[in-house]
């Protein structure tokens, strides 16, 4: 009766996530791809929005639906896309985020210094590919912009893309914050092609403007709130002591394999060995090393570590302006009095930085909107005092966290 | 300005939860109390809802706030709860999970056998007591029903209280089942309280019957689920599997101390020892030990661990009757045949029996009725068909998994 | 750019609902559909529900969108749907409740006594369907039942149908009653045909279990509402009243042409101008009359128009049970002494009555589930002790109103 | 058992609103204040939003249920408020729009030239002040901000008011326009008050970023919606037109005493008789005066009239700039020649104008922040240039509507 390749998947932000492509399925049982349910969408976002404990997986599985919504709405306004680009553009939104790695952005260029972790995902792609005989061919290739109908690419990666879509609308549900409601479904209904390229219709310039507003606020409310950047600066600390301590105590370091070979083994270059290992690891390798150091006999590492699981976490200042060198120096003086603590790991008790939206880039910032008469403008073009100011705002804070 | 004792925490179910007690803070900063946050409220049912991934943490605080406005309530409506009570019946709502151990309900009295997370709630309220000089020994009084305020344990503990108001409706808004929302908002304006007894008003009658045909529903489509079920059953296993093959391989199988304590040293009596060491167990050290064990030497348990890890789950059924014995051993057969199982072993490979909402006691599904002329009935008495229905109904099904 | 004929509307409870049919487009500006703007879906029940303010038309648009996501759910499982038969159905779920006239359900059978709103819809639909060259035709056809394909039917009129799917949905929204929530999408996502009948899929079982309980608590706790109740049985009392006096105080009770009609000139058959004038009518007419009629020299009249207008209505009593004869005989005493009433006229002081369900009838609940191995059963027949209790659950009460 | 005076209503908005005041009580039994159930909070929005239908009725207990909430946040704060103050700003807000008359905003003006309705809301509170023996002195004192604390007065109409808080939380939510989504929640829980001044934590500043850019959003997506715009317009000039007719033709054109009263008696002075009759006017009046003068013999006012109620509205264009003189004479002249329309009477079929925010008024945007250390400043002055965009941005724009 009920066809077996069809699967329902309960979503409480979408209400259903309907599967029934088989392609889709078989990515879907790959351990790489499993191995997304253990790794947080938002790392640490949870010390201070304790909802916010969802998947990549899940993340992953959102922005997928929101494609199928995509490729819908997009034919039923006359625009082809045959069944094979369908089954690509949603094979490609499925692993975009694949080569996220344990605490994604938090320890992105961390544990692997200098890969992003798009290329990553490329990497990851390339090797399913092989495993499924080719199939995947199509979506790598829109996945990298080499196929001739750009708006596929734009759908998975640009500024109205069916990622950000999702952990916009995603974040924003699981934080509580309804600041970050942007109105999906609206944009979905205002998507258009011309002449290959991604547009949004006339009427749907407001719900863009929510969008970017929406996004504005999600960055400082949540994504850069200086707790949740606390802890991630936190977590990152805590890796840089490791490397520093395991040359000499590798063994009482060591936590499984895959683990360690990034402390003892990497050399930064990506070979097969390195992705290997890199896809056996999620959060709770990252966790249970936390809670073996929390131990250990080094009192940063041990301070680091305690601090972050039992959430007592250094005191954080973030602003638009960088920090007066005296109040910094002044800072580290105290520090230094009151804690008997070498000048050289300074750094690991207090430090400075910027913040700025990573994925933020005002000269990619295109949106191009479609008119009635059929003139086309980008967005940064359009009479919209609230857009253009949006687009132009200052994305860079800089912070300070100390003991 | 703004007093340093408030905190407003966001909450996607409720929206925002104040935190304005002085000893709230002080239990929430408390390690034992954090560690919840590496804790799954609904164990592995993430398996089959992917949003199920809130922590017991977050229930904890769910409880807490539906407490504050419990209170509330009952004061506007002239009950007498004095300023001690109040933040007694809040701290004891805070902890009263505070017991529970990694995964939950799933490896309740397989980490350690006989021992129900109540027991362990109050031991570990006890020693929080003891280190805050007293300042809990109210709370526990009423955690523990001593207190001559019937109605506030009620509220703990007791088929309305604010313990399961939390978690069927966090439980349904994460997993996204919507016919798991009791309508919790209606039922706290129709508590009351009655020579001592917390009961309720005669037109919040049907605020129950929808309570009690939600947690029906979400007993049978989400907590006892098919495949959630096995799942945890297989969860089950592996810690049997670690536990048989221990006393030769400990070495190879050791994980960490305190995990390993129960594995090797664990006498089976709650001592000092052994409550510190089960403190510092939570859902990452045995998601790590199951991805450590998934390439242990031993094919049951790598079977048993990858399976999980990988989600591809047993084969499971479930059913009101008893499984049939032909057909239980027909599954035998075919397996003891197919994969060269040692038969003593089958039980890892093919498993039987009955699942039932444990919480779920019918004698005790004692709701008080409290009519507009004064007259007290037990809901059990009511006229209405449909209460009568859903508090004798079936609460027990049949499970076989097999791989 | 943008395909002329294709709008997108709104809805609260939806998002939103695209129209992109050229005869959905034409049968929406016809007066007699826009008339429905001016007719409250749930006549007065915004006096105890003050969100309960939606219109027929509002319904009207939420049953076509439901239509629609089961045409395609049903198309993507493999059941054969042509074109013309979408536009058909869709058709027909639009106007189905067409006939509705002035506070639908309250005046029903007090303004056009002994003909029922279905049997008005068809008859303005034939009007349509003239006035359009015989579009409807097939529409009609499904409409009656006179189709070959039942399952066309079923989905407008049926257990399950897009009607019941909405307005539940619909009045539970704009009411705030939570109970009333049915989870539609899951509904939507199980239905299924079967040798052209409309059947549920085995796992939809608990979803038409809450269906039926959230159906069952809307009447009691909306539908049926005592004060709505009263207020509506009031509605009738004052079109009685105005029956009684017309022949002899025409001139002064009168309000426009259409309303004097139904008072002085309508036989009782359902003739052409009967309709005609009939069509013209909404709420704005008969809410004007009773403001008028508020200061007519009438005090039977008088009183039960200004009762109506300021919501100071009868007292009511609700109960299983009927009403004691003695009890009844005591307060018609009370009323005949207190208020000077004549006894002839005491029926507009104090009546009694039952009420049900009307839409409800035991012998047609007849939902099919269809299971894995392609049995199919009544859901009658399924082991659910809760579904068998709310089928056969007694739909009647007895109501007492009185000044 | 129950206090008699506590009544919970359910609103879809916020839930539950509690109703436990005495005054509250008495002031909702007024005929005057039950009048406001008949008038539309959105006037005519609902051709353009189906679900804009909610009453004056529903916004002014919406507020009410706000003031609540603030009053409950800013005593938790050590905010001092007597009972007696609290009664009264609720009394206040409840009846902030009292003097509101059919159609509210889209006929304010028209009915009664030169008087804004809060200036007869404060004529009906004074009446209403006689009738309950001067309860009410201290709600207008505070309503009309003579009152020594002035934060009670902002609470009811300022920035951050609970008048705006509800009807944009609540006119979004009616709509579906999820752009307009405030999070009053937050606002609520950021409100203080120094030196009897309300104000903003400085930590609240994105939400009331959030809050003015929703604000615009519903202006310009829903309140001056070029469709909305132009039913409004279209009402307005049906009255024009009946003013105009009715020396001559007052008999046929005649509705009912009150509405009668404003075309043929009502001098522009408000005296205690147009006062009366004002307030026995609503929505219905108007709409069946509309239905009724759609068959009227003048061609003007019958074309108007049908085409309001039949949804044929007028077409219109939008624009920041002012219409084009030639391109209007182009229209006008074709209007003339197609329609054989009088000259003089030109108007009714082509109209232009500009529209605006009526209750935008930059000069009064002080929307005062309090910052952690005690430093306050009008949010104006903040470095926030999203908010500076939004609270400079013009608020006016153009339109033409025509036949």
């Amino acid at each position: 009766m009920e066809q077996a390749l069809r699967k329902i998947i309960n979503d409480p932000v979408y209400g259903f996530i309907t599967i029934n492509d088989p392609l889709i399925f078989r990515l879907m049982a790959q351990p790489v791809y499993q191995r997304l349910r253990r790794i947080h969408q938002m790392a640490l976002a949870h010390l201070v929005y304790p909802g916010a404990v969802h998947s990549r997986l899940h993340h992953s599985l959102g922005a997928y639906h929101l494609m199928c919504q995509a490729v819908a709405e997009l034919r039923l306004k006359g625009i082809d896309i045959s069944p094979d680009e369908e089954t690509a553009v949603k094979a490609a939104i499925l692993l975009h985020d694949i080569g996220h790695g344990p605490y994604s952005h938090a320890l992105e260029y961390t544990l692997i210094p200098g890969v992003q972790h798009e290329t990553l995902s490329l990497l990851i792609m390339q090797q399913l590919n092989d495993l499924l005989d080719g199939e995947l061919t199509l979506a790598i290739d829109i996945f990298t912009n080499q196929y001739h109908k750009p708006f596929l690419h734009q759908l998975i990666s640009g500024q109205l893309d069916m990622d950000r879509m999702d952990y916009l609308t995603r974040d924003s549900f699981f934080t509580g914050v309804s600041e970050g409601v942007i109105g999906y479904a609206r944009i979905l209904k205002m998507l258009h092609v011309h002449e290959g390229q991604l547009m949004v219709e006339e009427k749907g310039i407001y719900s863009v403007e929510k969008f970017l507003v929406a996004r504005r606020q999600m960055y400082w409310q949540v994504y850069l709130h200086k707790t949740v950047l606390a802890s991630e600066k936190m977590l990152v600390k805590i890796m840089e002591r490791v490397h520093e301590l395991y040359p000499l105590n590798g063994t009482s370091l060591s936590i499984n394999q895959p683990l360690d070979y990034f402390f003892q083994e990497f050399s930064g270059e990506m070979t097969k060995t390195a992705l290997e290992n890199f896809c056996r690891l999620d959060d709770a390798d990252i966790l249970f090393a936390i809670k073996k150091w929390a131990s250990f006999s080094d009192p940063i590492l041990s301070l680091l570590c305690t601090s972050l699981l039992n959430r007592k976490l250094y005191k954080t200042s973030l602003q638009t302006q960088p920090f007066n060198a005296t109040k910094i120096a002044l800072l580290e003086a105290e520090i230094l009095s009151r804690y008997r603590v070498d000048k050289k790991d300074l750094h690991y008790y207090i430090f400075c930085g910027e913040t700025a939206n990573t994925t933020y880039t005002p000269e990619h910032e295109k949106i191009l909107i479609i008119f009635k008469n059929g003139m086309i403008k980008n967005i940064a073009e359009i009479d919209n005092p609230l857009i253009h100011q949006t687009l132009s705002m200052p994305v860079k804070k800089f912070y300070i966290c100390h003991l």
